[in-house]
């Protein structure tokens, strides 16, 4: 299923977004002061439209197909500081101040599973040090 | 079209990613130490598999569906420090020592395009400062 396709999204805007099969675009989330990515979701135009205008971040669920407010049952709201688009549109950084945890886990972050112990090589290409 | 479904994957890491209906996650790439998002890119199992293994970062392409290391072409290339799964499944986090710029435009990062201009009410949401 798809998300819904009429938006009031500035038509300047949507001109730019390279939209996937489902409508949407990524959107990374990152603490606009200690840089912290807190977590990745999806925006079609109108959560995109309604993110830009409210300043509180809103987002499309792939899982419930429907608009959910960051923060509107768990208290933990998002307030959008800026937005950036990337080079091919298909995604979004929203820079925010996050109250409180990120993660409906209570993880400040959702990226909290470190995937290291399934790493064969303890990643043997990383780059030598400078000097080494 | 979806990318080629086998890989070699830690199966115990293969049981923790929830794939688009293509057999992507998104992968959100970050410089390890100045916190700086660079990129986002598409993994299947395979591309994850490459990149914890070689430690190189290497990515499916949606576009020309094929696999892509960053930098085999440009020499911009990315050393992975570490990667993280989000609590869902659905979104990993490279953090990566970024060779030169990552953007094919020659920019540090692709997030390059403010939407700030079209913001109807300049963000009036914003969350009050401490104090105010």
């Amino acid at each position: 299923m798809s998300a819904p396709s009429r938006s009031e999204l500035d038509p300047a805007v949507a001109g730019l977004l390279r939209r996937d099969p489902a409508g949407l675009v990524a959107a990374v989330v990152q603490q606009h002061d200690t840089a912290e990515v807190l977590m990745v979701a999806w925006m079609d135009d109108e959560a995109l439209h309604r993110t830009l205008t409210t300043g509180r971040a809103t987002y499309w669920s792939r899982s419930r197909q429907e608009y959910w407010v960051k923060g509107e049952t768990s208290g933990h709201r998002q307030w959008v500081r800026d937005v950036r688009l990337d080079c091919d549109g298909d995604a979004l950084l929203v820079l925010v101040d996050q109250e409180g945890p990120a993660c409906h886990t209570g993880e400040r972050s959702c990226f909290h599973r470190p995937l290291r112990g399934h790493q064969a090589s303890d990643l043997a290409g990383i780059r030598p040090e400078a000097g080494e």
